[in-house]
């Protein structure tokens, strides 16, 4: 991927929140499009992490581009939780602690914009610094709200 | 013990994350991630189709978003698609042809770009216009490479 249509749709989204309603025809819909965006998410984040612990050797065009889709993927998922949406993984809390849930949501975005920043730094130790908030908040969403 | 939960993810997540050749620890994750890549593609690339064909009101802001979406997951699935990945809806041609494979998806992508530029213009039938080769550009490769 280019790294300036990532910028680009940072920009576009940055400036938006999609709004939840209608926006799937169907709940299963709803949920396999959350759980793929939190996939791409995952993988993309999974490479920082290999990164940031050295069990992969430190690319900081790769660290970049994953950070940038990270940061893109990171604000998609929510969307996909809507009323009526229960199921998957996805614990009855998401829906009967919203206030919380979408707290959470917010600062995984927000930690996905940081760690996005700390990439294009393109210095090991700061992609270091950042990826432990950015995995942390990740892990406190998913204790609250993901099934085991 | 919040440090030391990040800490435990990011050993997760890293251990489960690829050797730095092959981007993929195990073939099924590179089949969840090219899946899960084009499913969020579809769902964005659905959003575009039901507004040129007026299933749904035409709103600008939301069909750039999606097109920048749809442009962006259109440069990952290919990556997912490596030596030793066969599975899922892929056909065994993905691999046996695969300069007609690379040749199709590097279409897609350029028809992803057309369609993005196609949605700034927040012109209804500019985005009519481009939908139709972008939507043949996905099924040409599906009619030849997706199991039905």
């Amino acid at each position: 991927m280019k790294a300036f249509s990532a910028l680009a749709l940072a920009a576009v989204l940055a400036s938006a929140a999609l709004p939840a309603a209608a926006q799937f025809a169907k709940p299963e819909d709803a949920i396999k499009y959350r759980q793929s965006a939190l996939s791409v998410m995952g993988t993309h984040f999974g490479r920082l992490g290999a990164m940031a612990n050295g069990k992969m050797a430190f690319d900081a065009k790769l660290a970049q581009e994953s950070a940038e889709i990270v940061a893109l993927m990171s604000k998609l998922p929510w969307a996909g939780f809507g009323a009526g949406t229960e199921g998957g993984k996805a614990k009855p809390e998401v829906w009967q602690e919203q206030a919380k849930f979408n707290d959470l949501a917010g600062k995984a975005e927000a930690e996905a914009a940081k760690l996005t920043a700390a990439a294009k730094s393109g210095n090991l130790d700061s992609l270091k610094t950042a990826f432990g908030p950015a995995a942390n908040s990740c892990k406190s969403c998913h204790d609250s709200f993901r099934k085991r």
